[in-house]
């Protein structure tokens, strides 16, 4: 599909710079276009990547374009280049329609499951004794869904995701492939001799709009609820253990794990590899380095970073302080050597001082030795 | 299901203080209990979470209840709170009872597996050739046992277990949604070009009563068995690589990695995302901290922290020693400019003193100084 | 299978040192042989767990020979003892025939797929629309293959693979059970108050003879491709994010993960757990510590460990340093004291050279002091 420049530019409402008549068929990234692609660029330190690029066209800000060396390619001022740039891609890779297969004679589902309009149940898809599954959901092959589960409007199950029994999603939720909902939380008792299980009779619910990554875990709670907020966004491979309640709109990147029952507010971001024990409280707006390691609460709006965690200033000094630290060694161990001479050296000193005073008066360099000598 | 206080402690062997005659219906956590919930405490800090919960009744030990408030609210005195609030929280909440689905007419199942009595086979089950599987197991959806696995009698597969071939799981072992029991180790033998395949003809083989969490992972030996020993529980998110051998009771919290031919001892616990490295030791009734990274041996009993890890008591000393750093790197400074001044003016006072005696015997305040001004 | 020493020195061309009439029937690890396995050592730190073993034969390399004990069981002395290990262990222990289940009726095939000759799909196998399978590969049960994917001859996937749609395998790649490809990436743009999906037109790319483990996941690229080169190999549990370009023949151990836009070189190691930060560089011939937490480029050919990582060497020296912190704690405040001795009895000695010289020509002990004296 070839398009001219200007008419890409009539689809982003953006603004032509240069030479509108030439084509593109495509978008790309920036470190991998070619000739026919556009691209583009939201910061001054893309600009280098833009000259080194072959793409034929560029999505920019107004701010920017007058620092672009005028090479003769066509530029396309617009507000927001992402928004542009991802407009531009569904508008060459139109996202496939979505399939529309009703419900498989090969899917396994009890008579009293209810399932909504337009809902596809894929083949291998196992439903259990009172589910209820709302309208516009896509349940992907081998999903499996237990007794008791809820599932809003518009969800998405890829395939193998479980469900384990009492499990609720809100609307628009989207489970990647292999993620796991409401397993059993690790909980145990020690009877002295080995570890018994608690039985865990609570549940796993998730908000509305919450993306869940694939082979994820969130387990359900020993009583009552772990809880994942509306709008929250997960990553692959992350563990939510037993009676966390996580805020809305959190981002946890991939490999995360809580421990149990630990809360967070909202708007609070986990980096990757981020681990936090069980029971800690973190605030609002928080944001969690990559692989810190968390013991204690996080104020709203805190940075921490590091293992153990601390404020996000206190660990870079700390950081910074730690890789000087062989150097400081050194420095140390010749300042010792330096004391000890001046000591010897005043020493000596103080036994001439006094020896002319006749009186004694100046104390000796060490006091303990002055002490000893006493 | 209401319940008077008087009742429910009776079901509890407990000991009403208080009046016997409110009501409750369910069980709940202490920090989101409401009106007609019974909760428990077992800690003198819990106490503030009682008082402000609105719980109806509390399960309590007797030496805890003279240091509540008596705010008109009933206390259960039992001897262990958390034992008679799992008692009350079944009470309130049954479990269901086990399906009797029998053999699935939808599952994969070679002629020569043999299955024992009680057994379910749910659909879409795949047993490879061989197979054999004792009495009283529930092996749920998709699950796919390899040939030549063995599983001992009462153990719960749920949907999605891969057994590799040739994997043994002892009595009542609990495999959770998506585990994968004796994939191939990672093996590889370099030659100079490429990395190439060590064929692992070794098996994994699970002990009695092990639990293992959901997407976890035990690979199969490259000659001989990886082992995880009895009682031994493991969270989400686990691995446990080739030839490991763990030993019996022990607890690994999720996201902890062994890798290769990693040896633990019997009752030791692994906090979140540890990791050990090939061929360590690690001993009895060892304790290693969240995050931890072994590198080395861990006699029996140790509780080892931090990366790389040590005893818990050197890592907190320096641990504490590292946050003070970007201080005492402060003071360093001023303390080396203070030794400076010193050795300045103590040059300049050896100078009067040599001076003055005219024979020079007091040695120059710094030997190299000394030997330039010479 | 009995075989004599001298019949097995005969398989692996090697040369019998002691007695060849001795019997053998298995190979096994060296810290688990019994009488009538064969072992092998491949370095002198080795030798004593050949002594302290009750295995029957050694295969060992010549220049090791000398340096054992003559405890009268025969050696077999060959170039490679690993390779030797190997081919016996294949030779004892045969490797399954590869089943011939041709395409199994239970599986979901689209009408536009096409299956290469000899390739095996197991039941429950779902392929989409215009996928392509080439020759001699075996699809396990559940694995689930998305629309437009594209997969080389010989390919393994064991059971629950998923490739989403446009996913690419080259020739000859092994994904282990549960292994995801190609999901989503984790992108998102905020627009104040959530975060909204952006779409991920790209595709994840594997190249010939790659392995991926269990529960391993590879996202797709937002646009263009995520990659990962041929002859790399890839533990469980991994996570590749979208638009990484991963290198030939590395080797990832379990956990690792790489954020989005990580790019590495070719035969580049990650030890377990290692975390990449987005957009980070790595060359050729790498070496990553287990656990290193990396956020900038490394160069060809360097090993960088630690969190926040570096040059493997610097970080030795500050891991060895901050584990003597606290003693310099200790020391660095004695030595505050002393110098503040030293500094009370210089000025001592000042106070009464300036008085007997009547001239104070000698500085005073603190210059800012004596500046804001004078």
């Amino acid at each position: 599909m070839m398009k001219t420049v200007t008419e890409i530019a009539g689809l982003v409402q953006g603004q032509v710079v240069g030479d509108g008549s030439r084509t593109v068929h495509d978008v790309a990234p920036l470190d991998h276009a070619d000739s026919g692609h556009v691209v583009y660029i939201d910061a001054p330190h893309r600009i280098k990547g833009w000259v080194n690029s072959r793409a034929t066209a560029l999505l920019v800000q107004g701010h920017l374009v007058d620092q672009l060396p005028d090479d003769g390619r066509p530029r396309i001022i617009v507000t927001h280049p992402q928004e542009a740039f991802v407009r531009l891609m569904l508008h060459f890779r139109p996202p496939r329609a979505r399939a529309n297969v009703g419900i498989s004679p090969h899917a396994f589902i009890s008579p009293s499951a209810r399932i909504g309009e337009g809902t596809n149940i894929h083949p291998g898809v196992c439903i259990g004794d009172n589910v209820e599954i709302a309208a516009g959901c896509d349940i992907h092959p081998f999903a499996v869904i237990g007794v008791d589960c809820t599932i809003g409007a518009g969800c998405v199950l890829h395939p193998h995701v479980v469900l384990y029994p009492d499990t609720v999603l809100g609307r628009g939720v989207i489970l990647h492939a292999g993620a796991v909902i409401g397993a059993d939380g690790f909980g145990y008792r020690f009877d002295g001799q080995q570890f018994r299980r608690l039985p865990h009779t609570g549940r796993a619910v998730i908000g509305d709009e919450v993306e869940i990554g694939a082979l994820a875990t969130v387990d359900r709670a020993m009583v009552g609820e772990t809880v994942v907020g509306d709008g929250t966004k997960i990553d692959n491979l992350v563990m939510i253990a037993h009676n966390c309640r996580v805020g809305r709109h959190n981002v946890f990147a991939s490999q995360v794990g809580l421990a149990g029952s630990v809360q967070t507010g909202d708007y609070t971001r986990f980096a990757g590899q981020v681990g936090v024990a069980d029971h800690v409280k973190i605030g609002n707006r928080c944001s969690l380095g990559a692989k810190a390691g968390l013991h204690d609460d996080v104020p709203d709006g805190q940075s921490y970073h590091g293992y153990p965690a601390g404020p996000e200033l206190e660990q870079i000094k700390v950081h910074l302080a730690a890789r000087r630290l062989p150097e400081m060694r050194t420095q140390f161990k010749e300042m010792q050597a330096r004391l000890a001479e001046l000591e010897l050296q005043l020493a000596a000193l103080l036994a001439i001082a006094n020896a002319e005073s006749h009186d004694g008066v100046v104390p000796a360099p060490n006091a303990t030795a002055a002490r000893q000598a006493a």
